[in-house]
């Protein structure tokens, strides 16, 4: 027996990505598709920016993992408002999830929306959600060699920070030979350094972003 | 027109992990599967073992990979043979995978065999590899509630380690909250913390694994 194979698994998701890229426009919604190892600080970075920008500017936050709501918590904690989505096993979010979320938020215009994605350095880089930028996350505590593991991830960012810097002078972490990997991939990408505990280059890259 | 999904994918990678299994017990090569975050110390640790076992134990690692052989090259350079596998793409290893690789070492019988899967704490944890045991690193730097988040891969563990508990005195790591997490899905699994950096526990890790 003949076994057909659903090949047109990504063109569904691509299509869903661009009508919410449409809603996102039509309603000046700006979006950053973050995405990072499990543990390299997307939700820190969301809190430290957050603390900035919160005064100036509506933001909000859709949470991806396939359990727990613990990171929503902390992000409405500090008074912004965050929706959690449980994938119950998927390694990534898809533009599916981003449409039920984003109309389950009832966001206002002008909103700066952060999607923080499953901690996962694989499946999220094949996934479009319909965002204006990607911004990958990669950890000194991780290790210099990343880039050279995960090519995709990094070939597709539009902005790469490098989290955890304040542990630069204890690790044995290669910056060099970090940005000559990424630079292999991604010639235009920002690579900003930046320290979630310290508060270093957060407002450089808060900069990127708006 | 009707499409037709590939529902039994589980079933062939179960398969050929049972025949895996077989291969391996008959030749008495005892397997450990190594699974985690990206730079939680799966290949450091595999090194650190390395150091304290090849005297006495015929060692053989399988590295698995996206791109790049970094890792091999690694623990070649200790005395340890070595094959890397990169999966172009796939977010973990299979047990075909695997049954081509082990072919291709030509392991001696009584050897040791460390498998380090892909640096992902999602897919891996659905693919049975043919291994006697599997273990799952989390690291200090990751933060305590990866348990929370990725419950499968501790649910399933048959050993749990904590990476890079030098840096507790630094860090905002909730040790209680992190074993409460992995005991709610697992009360079975031994805990080990374990410094790659300053070597602590690793004497006792390896017990539990010989």
């Amino acid at each position: 027996m003949e076994i057909k194979v659903l090949t047109n698994i990504m063109d569904a998701n691509d299509r869903v990505a661009q009508e919410n890229r449409k809603y996102f426009r039509d309603n000046n919604i700006r979006v950053v598709n973050i995405m990072s190892s499990p543990g390299s600080g997307k939700t820190s970075l969301i809190l430290k920016l957050a603390e900035l920008l919160k005064k100036d500017t509506q933001l909000a936050v859709i949470e991806g993992d396939i359990a727990s709501s613990i990171d929503a918590e902390k992000i409405i904690k500090q008074g912004v408002p965050a929706l959690q989505i449980n994938t119950g096993g998927a390694c990534h979010l898809d533009s599916s999830m981003i449409s039920d979320a984003a109309k389950n938020m009832d966001l206002a215009p002008n909103t700066l929306l952060f999607i923080e994605n499953v901690g996962n350095l694989v499946c999220p880089a094949s996934f479009d959600l319909g965002e204006d930028l990607t911004m990958v996350i990669a950890s000194v505590s991780e290790g210099d060699d990343k880039p050279y593991k995960y090519p995709k991830m990094f070939e597709k960012a539009d902005i790469i920070v490098l989290n955890k810097v304040d542990l630069l002078v204890n690790a044995t972490f290669d910056r060099e030979f970090f940005i000559k990997g990424v630079r292999a991939l991604n010639s235009k990408a920002p690579i900003v350094g930046v320290s979630c505990r310290t508060g270093q280059n957060i407002k450089e890259l808060a900069k990127l972003i708006l």
